[in-house]
């Protein structure tokens, strides 16, 4: 009975789509997602592709997340000192510092005095936002308590306002710590999200990428006890072997990944799912889905 | 200057609170929550306090969470099975089979044979909501993508439309296993939500409670590798000493604690805080709060 199901919502998506409408699909978003054609599906390119490799766990495990850092206009002042950072090594050696449940995960140097690399400029925090695009915004929704709307531009979750953007704080996105404004951080000190989207820190912090691969090794780690999350000794940071770009590495140990496009009606159609399931196991459709539920599918390039 | 300035806010606070009305309050949230008077925070009966006792870590620690369920009306039915479980040490010797990432983890009988005790009746999917309340919702909200409001009930976070009200799936919530419709399971299956708050699930599963201590013990756990987060193998399930009911515990060895009423106007002016920081490191209030980022504050009893 469900597969005859799935059949028949198949014919309904694709008669609706050369309408140009979203018809409602009884798919699960994940099939939606992994039926869309070839052209619906983005490369990432190597140098957005920030490979963190934590020391192997204690089981001797490789452990390795990717990160993919945003695309202009998104926050380019402090994605350029991070890829100076990778280019230079700074972060090997370094730890992960910081693990604060339903929150974040942070890493850096512990010291907090370790010398940056030659080439590092502070970002202005005017780049904690950007000009509003005037169209493309996918998923569109105004009923947030947030802002005036958001939703997904270029791949990414962004609020809005008057006449700005910017990004939000989804599950996995990293960002960039920093001391009190106007201090806006550097890049070296970096935390990731593991925990419900903590909204508030939007336009306070720089946000400059997500974790696309890998967020388990981050998110499983032991929470630490100090204030904040922070670790109390020394031995329970879990050491960084190495952060580096993808396109710095040679090319047999280079990951490579692609993106559903959030322009493609293939996404039109997850993000409608996302909102309204209507596969086996759901009853009533949420009518409705914030911007950090609807993430953007990502898999490995085939 | 921090100082100063959080030293006037408190006397803001308090002029403002003796004119019933919720003022701007330079503090953090929690700087609010631990300074409301004692009359504000609500004991938490014993026999609402589902003790969980993993198994002790490889180090030797104890691991325990600790799960406030919900008063009525709230899913009493499933809660009664609840009760019958633990007191029939049920889940002694069962396990965590589950742990996906940014969703749930989920525990109970991995062979899915064990017999249940005498006495569990099933639940009607009718308890999945419950009447809308007349008034007494804090932190109220309408600008939200998944109802006609939301907010804070009773101390549990609710979405409503109609004449109609629900517990939501915020971080930390506890809810039913269940197989595919008319099924509602019997509550010896559970799970906690340990990511982005996963609302498609409201109204379509029961909630009976959340986790209100010991969380890490659970949100740590490795994922599994397996469709949903299934374990591979039986050796990397956790397994569980003993679930039991607080009050069945001799009293010595029972938690007690206290959460703060959200019908106080401590809880309001902290909910305003949380969707309008103002404390020293912020520089945007984000100017609304989902329900789900406005978690209420739980403490040990005093």
């Amino acid at each position: 009975m469900i597969a005859i199901l799935a059949a028949f919502a198949l014919v309904q998506a694709s008669a609706a789509q050369s309408q140009g409408r979203v018809a409602p699909d009884a798919r699960a978003p994940g099939e939606i997602a992994a039926a869309a054609p070839a052209a619906d599906w983005v490369s990432i390119d190597a140098s957005n592709l920030l490979v963190v490799d934590l020391a192997p766990d204690a089981a001797g495990r490789a452990r390795r997340a990717v990160i993919e850092l945003m695309p202009a206009p998104f926050a380019q002042g402090w994605i350029a000192n991070i890829r100076t950072l990778a280019s230079a090594r700074w972060w090997d050696g370094t730890s992960v510092n910081r693990v604060q449940d339903n929150y974040v995960v942070q890493w850096g140097d512990a010291t907090e005095k370790k010398p940056l690399p030659a080439g590092i400029r502070p970002a202005p925090a005017t780049q904690y936002t950007i000009a509003l695009p005037p169209a493309g915004i996918a998923a569109r929704e105004a009923r947030t308590p947030y802002a005036a709307g958001e939703g997904l531009y270029r791949g990414w979750p962004i609020g809005f306002a008057g006449d700005r953007a910017w990004p939000v704080h989804c599950y996995g996105m990293v960002g960039v710590g920093r001391n009190l404004a106007p201090d806006t951080g550097s890049g070296a000190e970096l935390y990731a999200v593991i925990g419900h989207a903590p909204r508030h820190l939007d336009r306070n912090i720089a946000l400059v990428g997500r974790v696309i691969a890998g967020i388990e090794h981050l998110s499983s780690l032991p929470r630490g006890t100090e204030a904040l999350g922070f670790y109390k000794t020394a031995a329970e940071r879990t050491p960084i072997a190495r952060i580096r770009l993808a396109s710095d590495l040679p090319a047999a140990e280079r990951p490579a990944f692609e993106s559903l496009s959030t322009d493609s009606a293939s996404f039109r159609a997850y993000a409608e799912a996302r909102a309204n399931r209507r596969d086996a196991f759901f009853n009533v459709p949420a009518g409705g889905a914030d911007v950090c539920n609807v993430p953007v599918p990502v898999r490995p390039a085939r």
